[in-house]
C-alpha cells in the first residue's frame, strides 16, 4: 500500500521502518523538508536526527506533508497532538479526503513541564477534534497506548500477548487499521467502537505516564483480561 | 482488623463481606441508619436494596458514618465519589486521625448521563482531594479500577493474573493496604507512588468504561504486562 506517515519523531521513524520492511511503500511527511534533513541533534527525547535515521532506511522518502498525503493510499499521524490539526492542514483537506487516517497522537500539553496535562479530556478528544475539522478523512484512533518499538513489534514482549485499541466511525476503515496491526504481530485488538472511544485511551495516558515512572521503563503494555 | 466500610453500595457490601469472611471486625457506615434499613426498592444499577444484604450478613452491623469511623483501625471509603468528602466530614476529621483510609472512590459526574464524566482531572484528583481535605488522614487510593466481585475476588478471572494499583503518601500506609488487597488474592500490585498516582487511575475510568461497553461484561480487568 502507498502510506504517508506524517511526523519524524521516533513514532513516525518506528512506524515508517516498519512499514517498509513490510513492502509498503511509504513517505514520511514533514512541515519541511530540507530543516528537517539539516538537523543534526537529537530530539528532546534523545532520539538520533533524522537524517541519521533516514540514512539506514532508504526505502522511506522524505516530503512535505502535502505531497507525502497527495498519492498515500493510508496516512499515519505520528506528529505531536499538539501539531496534528496544523499538520494535517498544511497536509491539505483535499489530499486527505476519503483516506484512513490511522490517528496515533495524544493531547499532551508540556508548557507546565513533565507530567504533561491533557489539552483536551472527558468530553472530546484529540481524535474527534481531528474528525471534526476533517470529516471527509476516515480517523482511527489507535496505537496511541503504547511505546513506540511494542507498536510495531508487540511480539518483542511476552510474544504479543496484549493488548491495543482501535476506534472510528468508519467500519471499513477500521478493518484496514486492524489488518495493518495484525500485520505488525497484534493478537488482541479491542474494537471501542466510534471515535469516541479515543476519549478512553487518550485519557488512559496519565496511568501509561505514570506506571513509566514507576517500572522504570517505557516497554510495557496492557493486557485486557477477560 | 476494627474495619469501617464507609458506603452501602454494591462496591460496600462486597468489600464489607469479604473483610468479614477473613475475619475482620466490620462496620458499616452510612448516613443515615434508619433509612438504610427501610429502603425495601434495589438502587439504580440493580442491586439489592442494603436490609436484604445485611440480612445475610449478620457479621456486619450497620452504623452512622461518624460511629463507624470512631472505633475502626482502618476505614474504606466505599461512597460514591460525588459525596465522598461530605461522607468523610460526617465521620468526623477527628475520628478520621492517623487513620488509614483505602479510598476506592472515582470522580464520575452522573449529571449529563452515561458515559460520566469526571469532576476532577489532570492536575487534581479526588484522592488528593480527600488527603487535603483530612490531612491527618492516610490516603491511599486503590481497587478503583475494577469492579467490585473482582476488587475481593481476583482469583475467579484467570487465577487473579491481573494488576491493582496503590497510590499514597505514607508508606506504612500503603503496606497495610496492600496486605489487605493480598488476603483478597491479588498477586499483581505496583505501587504508583504518592497520591498523586491517584491522577492516573481515576483517568483510567473512561477506558474502563468504554470497554465494558464493547466486551458487554464488567467482569474483566487490565494485566500490566512487562
Amino acid at each position: 500500500m502507498k502510506i504517508a506517515v506524517l511526523g519524524t519523531g521516533m513514532v513516525g521513524q518506528a512506524i515508517a521502518g516498519r512499514l517498509a520492511e513490510l513492502g509498503h511503500e511509504v513517505v514520511v511527511g514533514t512541515r519541511d523538508v530540507a530543516a528537517t534533513m539539516a538537523r543534526t541533534e537529537p530530539d528532546a527525547m534523545g532520539n538520533p536526527p533524522y537524517a541519521e535515521w533516514a540514512a539506514a532506511h532508504p526505502d522511506a522518502t522524505l516530503a512535505t506533508f502535502a505531497d507525502a498525503a497527495r498519492d498515500a493510499e493510508l496516512v499515519v499521524n505520528a506528529t505531536s497532538g499538539g501539531v496534528s490539526i496544523a499538520a494535517l492542514t498544511t497536509a491539505g483537506a483535499g489530499n486527505l479526503a476519503g483516506k484512513v487516517l490511522l490517528d496515533i497522537s495524544n493531547p499532551l500539553d508540556f508548557s507546565r513541564g513533565f507530567p504533561p496535562t491533557l489539552f483536551v479530556k472527558d468530553t472530546d478528544s484529540l481524535g474527534e477534534q481531528i474528525q471534526a475539522a476533517f470529516p471527509d478523512l476516515k480517523v482511527v484512533k489507535a496505537l496511541n497506548t503504547l511505546t513506540a518499538s511494542l507498536m510495531i513489534r508487540p511480539r518483542d514482549l511476552t510474544d504479543g500477548r496484549h493488548t491495543v485499541f482501535v476506534a472510528g466511525n468508519d467500519t471499513g476503515a477500521k478493518k484496514t487499521v486492524t489488518a495493518l496491526l495484525e500485520s505488525f504481530g497484534h493478537t488482541d485488538i479491542i474494537d471501542l467502537g466510534d471515535i469516541t472511544g479515543a476519549r478512553g485511551t487518550e485519557m488512559f495516558l496519565p496511568l501509561w505516564l505514570r506506571l513509566m515512572g514507576s517500572l522504570n521503563t517505557p516497554f510495557f503494555n496492557v493486557r485486557v483480561v477477560r
